[in-house]
C-alpha cells in the first residue's frame, strides 16, 4: 500500500472511545505531546443546527471524590514509588446489610466523565441497594503516576498496562471492604464499557475472588491477533451508513478520489481547506492524507455514537446522527466540488452541532475527556487491535493490516514495540469457557461489535446483542427514546446481577 | 524478643525447599552474595554411617534440553530485553493423537534436579501417553536473565516474581503447541511441588486457558498474611520428632539452654565448635545464634524429608531419618555436654550420612541445586510467609512473627521491602472456590502442611492428605517402601487427571 492509502488505518490512529492505535502520519501521531488547543473563536459563517447547548449530563449525580495511595509497580519491587488513584463513591442508595457494590472499571479517560456517561449504574442503584464506585484508570484524569512527567518517555510510561490497572482495582476493592463499615461481605460487580468493558471482563477472569461477576459492555476482547477478521470493523461502519440513507455509503466511498483529484493542485488545496473550514489549511499531500484520516475517523465515531436520542458523548449530537449526516450524502455522482461540500455539511453535524466551532480542527475528533496520549501508548504496547479495509466490502480506501509498519511507527513515537499476541496469551483469546459470571453486551451498530463476544459461551458467560444499539448504549441513562432492545438488555443484565448476588449470599 | 531468641526465625532464613525468608543475622543473610564453598577435605575422624553413596537418581531418565527466548519483562515495555529459559522434554511415551502434556512448573532451583526428583511424572507418563516438560523458573539454574549480574542488585532482580514465571510458562506452552506437530490440541496439566506446587495451582487459576488442571503437591498457598496461624509450622516439626522417639522433642527443647550455658565462656565456644566438628569455629554470641539457627533449620529439613526409604533429596539420608536421629535424642536430663554431643550425633546423620563430610558447615543446610540467592530475594518481596514459635507448643525457642524487623532485614539485604498482602490479593487467599481442577496434596508429616489446602473446597478443588507423607512424597518415584497412603494418593491423582483429559477431549 502506498502512502495515499494510509488514511483508513490512520483514522484508527488516535483514540476512539477505544483507539485503534497509531499508524502512519496523523496529527496525533506527529505531535502526540502537544496539548490539544481549545477553539474559542466563533466563526459566524458556520451554520449552527442546534442553538441550544447539548443536553447536560443527568442532574443529581451526587458522589464524593477520594484518592487511594497505590504502588506504581505492582509487579516489581525495585521501584517502590506510589501515586494517588482517584475514585468516586456514591453510597446514597447503599444498604450495607444486603446491598451490592457496583464497581466501574475506569478506562482511558477522566473518571468523572465516565461517571456521568454511565447512567445505567445510577438507574439501577436503588433496585440493587448498591454503592457505586467509579475507579479511575492510572495515567488518565487525575491519576497520573508521575504528574506532568507521566507521558514524558517510555520509562515513565512503563507502568501503564491493563495488568497494573486491574491490580489497582483489586487493591482498591480490598481497601474499601476493609475500611467501609458493613462493606466487608458485600458482593462486588465489575461494570465497564469499551476498554473499561474489557477490563471488567478481565477483572472477573483474573480476580474472581474480588468480583462476583462482570458486565462487559461493548468490550471487543477478541479484536486481537487473528481472533477475528480485521475487516469486519469497517464493514460495520459502512453498513451503518448504508442503512441510514440512500446512496450514503456510496457518496462517502466516492469522496476519497474526489478529494485526491481536487487536491492535486495548490489551488485545490486552498479551495478544499476553505470548503472544510479547516483551522489549519492543507499545505501538502501529507496534509491531504491526514484530512482523509480525519474524515474516516469521523465516520467511525459517528458509528459508535449513533444513539436514538440527542446526546453528548464524544460530541454533542442529534438523535440518530448518521441519519442526519446521510441527508447530505445522497448523490455520489455529483461533481467533485459539490460532493466535497456535501461531505463538509455532513461532518459539520458531528463537529459543530452546537454551532460553537469557529473552524474545524483535524487534530481532535472527540471529547477531551479521553486521554489521547495514554491510549496511543497502550495501543503501541498491549492493545494492538488489527484493523483493515478492502475498499470493496467497506466504503473506505483499502488498507491492509501491516504489523511491521505499525510496530515501527510505535517505536518512533514512543520508543516501544507492541507485542501482538500478549493479550490473548494473558487473557485467553477465545478459550475462556472456564470462567463464569460475565455478561458481554454488544450493540450491532457498533463497529466494536466486530471484536465482541456475540454468542453465549456457557450458561454463565452470556452474550446480549442489542440490534439497535451503538457503543454501550445499555450503559447510558434511561431515555424515553430507548429502543425496546436496550430495555430488554438492561432487564436481563439486572436479572443476572441479582442472580449472582443471591448465589453469593447463599454461599456465605 | 531479644537477639538470643532469634534463631527460630533465622532457621527459616535460608531457603528450605521453600525458604521462610530472611530475618536476623544468619550466614546466608550476612553474606548472601558469596558462593557457597564446597568442602572437599575428608576428615577421617568423623563417623560414617553409610559407606556406600546415597542412591543415585533413577536411571533411564532420558530427556532433551531446550531453550526458549523469553521477554525479561512481560508486564512492561520499556525493558525489551530477552533471556533464554531452559526446559527439558521427554516425549518417548507421548502419543500425539490423544496423549497429554505434563508440565512441571519449575521452582527455586536447577530444573534437572527437579526433573530427577519428580519420578511420579516418569512413572505415569506411559499410562497417560504423556509428553513430559520440565520448565526452569527464571533466575534459577541456567535461566538467568542477566547471567552473572542477575543477583547483583534490586534492579537486575526486578523481574524475579511469580507472575513473571507464570507468564514464562504460558508463553512456553503456547510455543510448544505451535511448534510441536500434533501438540496443538493436547491437554496440558501443570504439576509442581512446594513453591512449584504453588505455581502449578496459581497457573491453573490465572491461565485456565493454558492448562486444564493442576497437581499442586505440598503447596502452602495459605502460608501468607494471616490466613493460617504462624505457629503451626513448627508445631508440625515438633510433632514429627515427638512421635519418632521417646523424649526426642524434649531433648531438642532442652538443647537450646544447654548450648547457651556452654557457650557463655570462650572455652565453651571452643569446646562446642569441636563437639559439632564445625568448619568455622564459633567466635562470638552472634555465632552462637547462628549455630542455633542452623540446628533449627536442620530439624525443619528433616521434617520435610522424613521419607520411608533411603533418599537423596536435600541430603543423602536413611529411611525415616527422624527415627534415626531420635535414637541419639533420648535423654533430656543428660548433662549439657552429653546432651550437646548427642545433638551432634543427630545432626551428623543429616549432614554426613554419606560419611564424606570433613567438617560441618553451618552456612549450608541442603543441596546446592536450590538457588539460595533467588529465594532469599523472593522471600523479601512476594513470598512473605509468616512463621513463629512459642517454645510451648513447639520445641524451639520462642520467636514472635515480626514483620517490621523482617522488612528491615530485607531492605538491608536486597534494597527492597516485602509486600505482606500482595500474594493473597493476587491469588485470592482462601477465596478460591470459583476455580476448578486443582488437586492440593499434602503430607501430614510436612511442616508446609500448615499452609496447605487440606479440605476439599469444591468437587473440582480437591484436597488429598497423605498421613504418612513428608514434603511432596507423592511426586517422588515409586518405591517398594511407599506407604499405602501415598499409593492411594497417586491413584487418585491419576484418576483426576484422566477425568480432566476426558472432559477436555469431550469439549473439543
Amino acid at each position: 500500500m502506498g502512502s495515499r492509502a494510509s488514511f483508513s488505518a490512520a483514522a484508527a490512529s488516535a483514540f476512539l472511545l477505544l483507539a485503534l492505535g497509531p499508524t502512519l502520519p496523523s496529527p496525533a501521531a506527529a505531535a502526540p505531546h502537544l496539548p490539544r488547543a481549545a477553539q474559542t473563536l466563533q466563526l459566524s459563517s458556520l451554520p449552527s443546527r442546534a442553538p441550544a447547548p447539548a443536553p447536560a449530563p443527568a442532574a443529581g449525580l451526587s458522589y464524593k471524590t477520594h484518592y487511594l495511595v497505590q504502588q506504581v509497580d505492582h509487579f516489581g519491587f525495585d521501584v517502590n514509588l506510589t501515586f494517588k488513584q482517584r475514585y468516586l463513591i456514591a453510597d446514597q442508595y447503599w444498604k450495607n446489610d444486603n446491598g451490592a457494590i457496583l464497581f466501574y472499571t475506569g478506562n482511558e479517560g477522566d473518571i468523572t466523565w465516565f461517571c456521568k456517561n454511565t447512567g445505567f449504574m445510577w438507574d439501577v442503584a436503588e433496585e440493587l441497594k448498591a454503592m457505586l464506585v467509579f475507579a479511575e484508570h492510572r495515567y488518565y484524569g487525575e491519576s497520573l503516576p508521575f504528574g506532568n512527567l507521566s507521558f514524558s518517555d517510555s520509562k515513565h510510561l512503563n507502568y501503564l498496562t491493563s495488568e497494573q490497572a486491574l491490580a489497582d482495582f483489586a487493591v482498591l476493592i480490598e481497601y474499601l471492604k476493609k475500611t467501609i463499615p458493613g462493606a466487608k461481605n458485600s458482593p462486588v460487580i465489575a461494570i465497564g464499557g469499551s476498554y473499561g468493558g474489557m477490563l471488567a471482563a478481565w477483572f472477573r477472569m483474573k480476580y474472581p475472588h474480588v468480583v462476583i461477576g462482570a458486565l462487559a459492555a461493548s468490550a471487543p476482547i477478541w479484536q486481537f491477533a487473528d481472533l477475528v477478521s480485521c475487516g469486519k470493523f469497517f464493514e460495520i461502519v459502512t453498513n451503518d451508513f448504508k442503512k441510514s440513507g440512500s446512496k450514503c455509503s456510496e457518496t462517502i466511498q466516492g469522496s476519497w478520489k474526489a478529494i485526491d483529484r481536487l487536491t492535486s493542485t495548490g489551488e485545490g488545496l486552498q479551495w478544499i481547506s476553505e470548503a472544510f473550514h479547516l483551522c489549519n489549511p492543507l499545505r501538502s499531500q501529507t496534509d491531504v492524507i491526514m484530512l482523509k484520516s480525519w474524515l474516516a475517523e469521523t465516520w467511525v465515531n459517528l458509528a459508535m455514537v449513533d444513539y436514538p436520542y440527542s446526546s453528548d458523548f464524544l460530541m454533542p449530537l442529534p438523535a440518530w446522527p448518521i441519519k442526519e449526516v446521510c441527508k447530505y450524502l445522497t448523490d455520489p455522482s455529483a461533481s467533485d466540488k459539490v460532493l466535497v461540500q456535501n461531505i463538509f455539511q455532513a461532518v459539520n453535524i458531528y463537529y459543530n452541532y452546537s454551532g460553537e466551532a469557529s473552524c474545524l480542527n483535524t487534530s481532535q475528533t472527540a471529547t477531551s475527556n479521553l486521554g489521547i496520549q495514554g491510549w496511543s501508548y497502550q495501543a503501541c504496547t498491549e492493545m494492538v487491535m488489527p484493523i483493515c479495509t478492502t475498499g470493496i466490502s467497506d466504503m473506505f480506501e483499502p488498507q491492509a493490516w501491516d504489523f511491521a509498519a505499525y510496530s515501527d511507527q510505535c517505536f518512533q513515537e514512543w520508543g516501544v514495540r507492541p507485542r501482538l499476541s500478549w493479550i490473548p496469551t494473558m487473557f485467553g483469546g477465545k478459550n475462556i469457557s472456564s470462567h463464569s459470571n460475565i455478561i458481554f453486551s454488544n450493540g450491532a451498530l457498533d463497529p466494536w461489535y466486530a471484536g465482541g463476544v456475540n454468542e453465549n459461551i456457557t450458561d454463565t458467560l452470556i452474550s446480549i446483542v442489542i440490534p439497535d444499539g451503538a457503543h454501550h448504549l445499555d450503559l447510558r441513562a434511561r431515555n424515553a427514546d430507548d429502543p425496546e432492545s436496550v430495555l430488554l438488555a438492561r432487564t436481563m443484565e439486572v436479572d443476572y446481577m441479582k442472580k449472582w448476588i443471591t448465589q453469593f449470599q447463599g454461599h456465605r
